[in-house]
């Protein structure tokens, strides 16, 4: 099969190099020495029967974390990343994870628990695998790499192509020139990415086949690693020579099952292999790779990139290797995993030889000068063995004493690393903070996600065949359409509220401003706000506290006001203090007080000082990628200051609240302060009504409250409502300034799957 | 009770003049030569039992159109519009609305019917009124003026006065006074507005009390029209003694019930008037007016201001009239009403008297200089009585022979004037169309309407205890929030689609015109569409219908796109004819063909003169006012024409179809044709199905078929899903320019009342 000239002549470069990226990827959890720990899979990641992302592996302490497949590779990266967050910060204070594939610290073979899987199946297996090869060899880790070639070049490649007349035969020939050829090829991914030269000395006991302090590139890899008998050998010169040689041998009784034999290539798409001739293989699973200890996810995304174009060099290559050279590549394979890694392999001039044609590939593809870098480090790395994983591995254990020790640190490094931003998921930050921390929840909870739409905020997630959309984190199927409709339209709104009940201020509606300011003497002498009727950033916003006194005034605001609409609310004020509730169906789940900007003085440090101070706060950032923003010193705030007597350089005095801002609002540097206990149960309530009455799930209501302890009266002195939000900032109650934090996210995932355990 | 000073020292004018208003108007159905019909009430309008709007008073032909209280006299106006232009709409084609109050060609008194209401003490209570004061008295019909004093008037005045110390006897004195003096001075509304000079020989039979060729001001207000038996003298002194004198009559039987008693003022907000004096008078009804022929409503606008302006005057001035002076006033109506409509009235001095006194008070509220015109406008009538409506009327009535024949005449007009715009509600037209198709039905079916915001196409319906919001005519709460997101989002709707196994048309996205341009080989010689990800209104679309070969224009057409949005999507281009489905819930009730602006020659005239004719059609207009547009001859149009070798002036052969646009917007005078019945059943199962698969329950979906006729197949080639749109234009179905009309509003109506009748 010749891809090479096809895909010249035909243009199908672009088809060539797209495809579905997948990353599993092993690992121990190990406490802060990097000894393996005894306890079980935490329970926060629901269960392993149906969890995508987050399974165990053989033992239970052996986690799996499974990316979802991505037609882009960096979003296979992004999810590995998201997955290890949501992972590192759910286990308890005292695990970490190891970041080598060789395990340390082992327990004794009798303690360590095969993973406590519901399929007794599953279990039984693992007893199987536990009885023939030892329960240590199962401890080791790796990640497996998922490819699948693009549906669209295999339809367009078959269309043009004369050998083959079957469609299904001409896919299984591409993945069986794939695997092959990447089998007579491994070696050099070995040699560039392995990262096993050593293992502790009680992982072989007293059959140590390694000379005390022989370093090897991959003992995963070698034949010490994970292999099968010498006498199972799987034909590879078809696909179907391979499926009934495989059969053979699990009929015979040498293997329990299909999956027990370990090539460094699966070939998957069915439950049997056999159903792959008719089937056709879906994608194939390159199971080679040790962890590189270097990165927190066990791969870089180079070198995952260099894997692809290893995989699309496989194919693009004239040759296809038949059972001659996957014999002579597995040969290749433990010769050079037993190598010394600190020197040139015996095989140089292959490896760059392959790496010149995948540069040449690179050329013909058009391919971005990135990726010719790329190859070129790695070339330079044939060269200079120091520069592989391996070489700089060597150098890192050294300095520490020893591969635990190196994999404890940076173990608790990597953990460290996974909090620093702990409201954010790094992969995601794109997105809003409130869809972050759903897609958190719901990564730890184990339900299926499809990023819709990023820049839109839009998930598809999914349980069982349960179905449900989401945008910005909180709108759902759950809530009515006309909903929203009520709360963005503010008349509409306090007439839908007056007529069920609730207190709103009255207001009075104006189309222009001579007409207002013509009903100048209804409001003489009134507290009232004056807005626009349907803006929502607080433009145009007039309040008179104290009662409107002069007309001039009055004209004033009402002209503001107009700037921002073709009509203008004067309504009554209110007096007392704003709440935020947050409401989900029946119950107001959190309460929220926001107050201006401000800092508190201590008689010792210059408002300057104390602003700096406070907005060191990790919480406090700019932008929308941080929960709580830093209070600037521009020119607003200065006002502010001027008004109260100060300057930036002033000392306020011990306690002394000096306010930075007059409005609230928590991204001009305002603090939220949890109040959900503090507040009387009765406004709660009322909350609840009030979204029910716009017929709304999901609602944030603004309420204005004299007094929280009190509860509440039927009169507009009592409580009044100011406005309902559909589309309520979550972030603010789940990472409050003070006060707990309440997960929104996760009631919001129980509103919308109350199946999920 | 001195209110004048009290609103001038505290500026209580603005509140004064405010109010609530409502309007009910008597009439009888006719034929075309005037005669009273003696078919039933039109089953079309519903139930009587709940219709708040169409009822019938006492006989089955004479309807009682009763508008909902309004803050603005303006918009109770526009309500009584609506509901007639509803009404006379659905009246049979050969029933017209009697503009007198006198009935004429009435039956002999056996043939009338009592209205055939539900309720059996409704019907027994019709049949005792026939009994005692003849069947042809109870024919005669008028307006009732509600007005209620400004709730916060009340408040204010209360809170600022010293004479009441408890607020409902405040409002109670309030509401007599208001009815004493209107009773007092009623016979100046008498002169100006009374239309009911004569009457039918045959309605007073033998005991005829005019002379012949009599003629007065009003016989309905006269000793011959309405009233009670003399004896029968209810005390207006004080509320209290006005409800013990009713009591007493209805106890002593010369009242069947308390509204037998036939004042001109009837006091309002109880079932019975005792309780008025606890829990207070809501309103007052005035009942004195007759039908004004030259409105098709009953009453001028400008007069139902005035009758607003003589009701506060009844409040301003000093005096409180007590029973004495109510029958004074009894006298002078009678006086009056019996005068020659032709010459001065006996009391002009007093009528003067008052309407000046009315324009002091107009300057000391500051008042329009419009409201003082219409002032002296009726000023003007006292010194000449042909001004008056009677005096108008009678110029008419012998004009035309009979006020029979006039009624005739003016009722035919009335009915034809209502058809003008049949597509439309003239007094809400302001608002979209499908709102105002939505409005027509919910008028025609009995719901409880509010206009929430006009401004915003936002109503509140009711039917009994079930509350329903609408906004655009389909937005409900049937409705997911999600949903319309989906659709919003083009890109998040083809992942849906595509997820639930719809043929949607492949797509690639871009964020940057070299990333799409480097994937220009992907797209090679096919036939693409390139479109920004997120724009409604077709800007910035590019079409290769015959595939692209040119990577220039390609890359033009990118560029393009860009200027739209920040995201573009080069996707498949279908081939076929483009079908709008509406769907409701499980069911396609309408599909649409649009075809671009076109004439159709027939070898005589020009294009211009084609498309003036094809203009002429009543459904087309410019704007948002009607259901199809003009066709224009601009650029756009002249450039199309260029390219058929065509002119304005050109004559195309007789079926020659001259296109003049190269889209089908119905907004650039594209036709709309219904194909509902044509459409293959198939296609409209898919489009259910695909406004499930978003959730949707309203949703106008687009597809692309290339034959309409056939079953459809599973493949993209036989279909596929171009958009969906959650808010679809329900006018294009409900009035297209060819074929059968879909009116879709009922349905949303059905959706939301499954209860209605």
């Amino acid at each position: 099969m010749k891809l090479q000239q096809l895909i010249k002549t035909h243009q199908l470069g672009l088809l060539f190099q797209q495809g579905k990226f997948g990353i599993e990827k092993e690992s121990q959890r190990i406490d802060n020495k990097g000894n393996i720990v005894p306890t079980a899979h935490p329970s926060v990641f629901g269960n392993r029967s149906y969890h995508p992302y987050i399974q165990t592996d053989f033992a239970e302490s052996q986690l799996e974390l499974i990316t979802p497949p991505n037609d882009k590779l960096e979003d296979t990266y992004r999810w590995l990343s998201a997955i290890h967050e949501v992972t590192l910060r759910s286990l308890p204070d005292d695990e970490y994870i190891f970041p080598f594939s060789m395990p340390a610290g082992l327990p004794p073979e009798s303690e360590i628990k095969e993973a406590q899987l519901d399929n007794e199946w599953d279990v039984k297996y693992r007893e199987h695998l536990s009885a023939i090869y030892g329960k240590y060899k199962q401890m080791v880790s790796g990640i497996h790499y998922n490819f699948q070639i693009s549906d669209e070049f295999v339809e367009s490649a078959f269309a043009l192509q004369t050998e083959y007349s079957d469609k299904i035969a001409f896919r299984n020939a591409l993945y069986m020139k794939l695997a092959n050829n990447f089998l007579r090829y491994q070696w050099i991914l070995v040699y560039l990415l392995a990262a096993t030269p050593t293992v502790e000395a009680q992982y072989f006991g007293e059959n140590r086949p390694l000379a005390e302090g022989q370093l090897v590139r991959s003992l995963r890899s070698s034949p010490y690693g994970y292999v099968n008998a010498p006498h199972v050998v799987i034909n590879h010169d078809s696909l179907q020579e391979y499926v009934e040689s495989l059969e053979h041998f699990v009929a015979s009784g040498d293997l329990l099952a299909e999956k027990e034999f370990y090539s460094n290539v699966r070939l998957r798409g069915a439950k049997k292999v056999r159903e792959l001739l008719e089937k056709g293989v879906k994608y194939a699973e390159f199971r080679l790779f040790d962890l590189n200890p270097f990165s927190p996810y066990g791969i870089e995304l180079a070198d995952a990139k260099f894997i692809h174009l290893f995989l699309l060099a496989m194919l693009w290559i004239d040759e296809t290797s038949g059972q001659k050279e996957v014999e002579l590549g597995k040969q290749k394979l433990y010769q050079v995993a037993l190598e010394d890694p600190r020197a040139h392999t015996a095989f140089q001039a292959e490896g760059e030889a392959i790496l010149n044609l995948m540069l040449a590939m690179l050329e013909d593809l058009s391919a971005p000068q990135s990726e010719k870098d790329l190859l070129q480090q790695k070339l330079a790395q044939f060269v200079d063995p120091s520069q592989t994983v391996n070489g700089r591995l060597l150098a890192a254990i050294e300095q520490t004493g020893s591969y635990k020790a190196l994999g404890a640190k940076l173990a608790q490094q990597y953990k460290a690393q996974a909090f620093e931003r702990f409201y954010a998921i790094s992969a995601f930050d794109n997105m809003e903070l409130s869809t972050q921390a759903l897609l958190f929840d719901a990564i730890q909870q184990g339900l299926q996600i499809e990023l819709l739409d990023e820049n839109d905020q839009f998930l598809a997630l999914k349980f069982g065949d349960h179905l449900e959309y989401v945008k910005n984190g909180n709108m759902t199927s759950h809530d009515q359409y006309i909903s929203p409709l009520i709360m963005e339209n503010k008349v509409v709104t306090k007439k839908v509220l007056a007529k069920a009940g609730f207190n709103v201020p009255k207001s009075v509606e104006f189309i222009s401003v001579e007409q207002a300011v013509a009903h100048y003497p209804l409001f003489e002498g009134k507290a009232v706000v004056i807005k626009p009727k349907s803006t929502n950033y607080g433009l145009g916003i007039t309040i008179f506290q104290q009662g409107v006194t002069d007309k001039a005034d009055f004209a004033k605001a009402i002209e503001i006001a107009f700037r921002e609409d073709k009509e203008v609310m004067v309504e009554d004020y209110l007096v007392g203090t704003e709440y935020r509730f947050f409401v989900l169906g029946d119950e107001t789940l959190a309460v929220l007080l926001r107050v201006p900007a401000n800092v508190k003085g201590d008689g010792i440090h210059t408002v300057r000082e104390l602003v700096e101070a406070k907005n060191s706060d990790s919480l406090r950032g700019d932008g929308s990628r941080s929960p709580l923003k830093k209070i600037a010193l521009g020119d607003i705030e200065l006002l502010q200051l001027k008004e109260q007597g100060l300057t930036p350089d002033s000392i306020p005095a011990e306690g002394q609240i000096v306010q930075l801002r007059a409005n609230s609002n928590i991204s001009t540097g305002g603090d939220s302060i949890d109040m959900t206990d503090q507040m009387h149960d009765s406004y709660k309530q009322l909350a609840v009504g009030i979204a029910k009455a716009m017929g709304a799930k999901v609602c944030g209501v603004d309420l204005i409250i004299p007094g929280l302890t009190k509860a509440a009266e039927p009169s507009l002195r009592s409580w009044g409502v100011i406005e309902a939000n559909f589309n309520p900032m979550m972030m603010m109650h789940i990472f409050p300034y003070q006060g707990k934090s309440r997960r929104l996210t996760k009631a919001v995932l129980k509103m919308l799957f109350p199946e999920l355990p």
